[in-house]
């Protein structure tokens, strides 16, 4: 290409991640993986998807194949409303719910409702990378707000409110992704009050609200007061299966039908097929003898991670203590820079993200993200030792 | 809402079509539906989708479940570039295919690489109302050129292109949607010397190819000159199942690299499932068969519809008489507002789609869009009888 490429500005603003891009090449090798977000594929059920599937394609299959509409399956949109009335969001009904291709859709779709050019985002620093590269690609700017172990400083994010009214503010409040803390309620009211004063549109991302290992489950932002910007999104990647691609967001009907019109000129409309393999699966009480059984699981793998940094990085390192979710945010000290740190972890078969890529505006050289899904404990064991010793050099 | 609503401004040109909203509503009654563009579900290969998924949920579930990479399914990329080195675009390798929820996706990718707000876009009038749609979201300007039996007019396209040059120039080569017309081999080549020419991307739909009942293939405008800026879409939905949303892209490795960055942004990946269900139906060598067995059913029904025009309406109407694809064009004499006419049809139980949505920047008020794949050859002749003596007031 000799002249210069004829893309569209917002380009300038989407770019593959050097480090991602190293990682995606340690997928097939023998690491230890601390890297990625998947979930164990050993968990998921199988036999009982491959039943409903068969029932679906024989009782079923014209509109299993067939287009449907653009704002989901009816049936699994009554389901998630009756979820999601349990849940705090008491006025849920199907009107309330656009299905997407995963809640990563439904993050897009909010971000094309609400951005243009230039406009501010409020955004826990650090937050979920793809929900950053999504909001870049908008071409946005960003109000940063440090998250502690009670989640987002709210009272740094009112004072940055009082600044610039931002145009999007962008929160996950349970077991965040990277670091995994949860917000508290009081600052998850305080929050929703502050941004439903403003009518500031709110982008809560709630994809690891099942994942609680322990503790109290608490209300979504969403439902502590009234904001009719609000878009709340939720997925069963986490816990049915990724890779049937679905997910949805709950808004007041007036703006689920503006996202319906996005979806629909983005894809028509979510796969019909997978919209009804999830449905039956819920449909049939299935769902929650699932988390259950994997919430087990992973919550091992999360103490066993816990007991093996407490054992070799305690008085060097620091790390969050999630109650669930996947992920744990370990800290080392300033001098540490964890992107070169990775090469020499990958050298000894170790790989974890930097945290870097994580901080819309800058920062967490010396802080990676481990999650404690994909691993076994044994494995974990393994693998923090050997970072253990990749870090003492 | 008491406040201004704190959309994008992109909104603004983001709405809701009131007949589209009207055709909706009919979906569910007792209507002979020229109006939609949904194949015939009592063709889907249904039996073998579920024979397919049994084995893919038996065999390889942990994949099939999990998530995927971006760019999709490796075996179903390298299936798709040998299909696309056989109909003309002989470089084609995996590394030029990205996957995509549906060939609207495909659309909507390649319009956020390309448009910036007022970026003039080469159309033909008329087009694909969600292509327009898409574009329409991406604040896009239209340069519009008509469109005669043999396709798009490339002189008038010519002359357009020196006047303003566009960001995108939009082609459906193959029985274009609304008009069924082909565009001829001269044109195609003429178009495709003058977009490399000047380095003007191309964005080339071409949903319906296979759709073909008569005459010869023609080559992919994008294989008929160097443009390294030309994007080609394909899609299994007319030919297997639209459910299933999977799509297809081609364009050079740099281009498709970063389309893929896009799609990540967009919903992360393609259905796992979906990919390998269409994967092994191609694979296996049922898809040929399929397609011969459908273009029989959609070649008579086609034939109907044409015999129907010329016993009812000849001298009162003119209608393209494609050679495949899905829809026809009828155009009645100026003063007929066909929109109005649809509340009379409707009436009589009798749908189809008013043409004017599909002109870009106004026209077609007399003319209307007739599908031929979704009512039977009976239908199709009780629905034209209809339509007559509606037309006839």
């Amino acid at each position: 290409m000799n002249h210069p490429a004829p893309f569209a500005r917002r380009m300038s603003r989407v770019t593959a991640s050097a480090i991602m891009e190293l990682l995606k090449k340690t997928a097939q090798g023998e690491y230890i993986s601390f890297a990625s977000g998947l979930p164990d594929p050993s968990l998921f059920p199988a036999e009982k998807i491959t039943l409903i599937t068969q029932e679906i394609l024989a009782n079923d299959s014209r509109a299993a194949l067939q287009y449907g509409a653009a704002d989901g399956y009816a049936p699994l949109k009554a389901w998630v409303a009756e979820r999601l009335r349990q849940r705090g969001l008491t006025d849920a009904t199907p009107e309330h719910i656009l299905i997407t291709h995963g809640s990563q859709q439904a993050l897009d779709l909010t971000a094309r409702l609400f951005l243009d050019e230039g406009s501010p985002v409020l955004i826990e620093s650090p937050s979920y990378l793809a929900a950053i590269q999504t909001f870049d690609s908008y071409e946005a700017t960003y109000l940063p707000v440090p998250v502690d172990s009670e989640g987002m400083c709210v009272e740094e994010a009112i004072s940055a409110i009082k600044r610039t009214t931002p145009r999007l503010a962008f929160t996950l409040p349970n077991f965040q992704n990277p670091s995994g803390v949860t917000q508290s309620l009081e600052r998850r009211q305080k929050l929703a009050e502050a941004l439903a004063e403003k009518q500031i549109p709110l982008l809560e991302d709630d994809a690891y609200h099942d994942l609680r290992h322990s503790g109290q489950s608490l209300p979504p932002v969403t439902s502590l007061a009234r904001n009719p910007y609000a878009v709340y999104t939720g997925t069963f990647s986490k816990i049915v299966a990724p890779g049937l691609r679905v997910g949805y967001l709950y808004a007041q009907p007036e703006l689920v039908n503006r996202l319906t019109q996005l979806k629909q000129i983005t894809d028509l409309h979510s796969n019909s097929l997978s919209q009804r393999i999830v449905y039956q699966f819920c449909e049939r009480g299935w769902l929650d003898p699932q988390i259950e059984m994997q919430n087990r699981v992973y919550s091992s793998r999360r103490k066993a991670l816990l007991a093996a940094l407490a054992e070799n990085l305690t008085g060097v390192a620091k790390w969050t203590e999630p109650e669930g979710g996947m992920f744990v945010l370990l800290s080392l000290p300033d001098s540490f820079n964890t992107k070169n740190l990775l090469v020499k972890a990958m050298e000894r078969g170790v790989v974890y993200v930097p945290a870097e890529s994580f901080y819309p505006n800058g920062g967490g050289e010396s802080a990676l993200r481990l999650n404690f899904v994909s691993a076994t404990e044994e494995a974990i064991q393994r693998g923090i030792a050997v970072l253990t010793e990749v870090i003492h050099g």
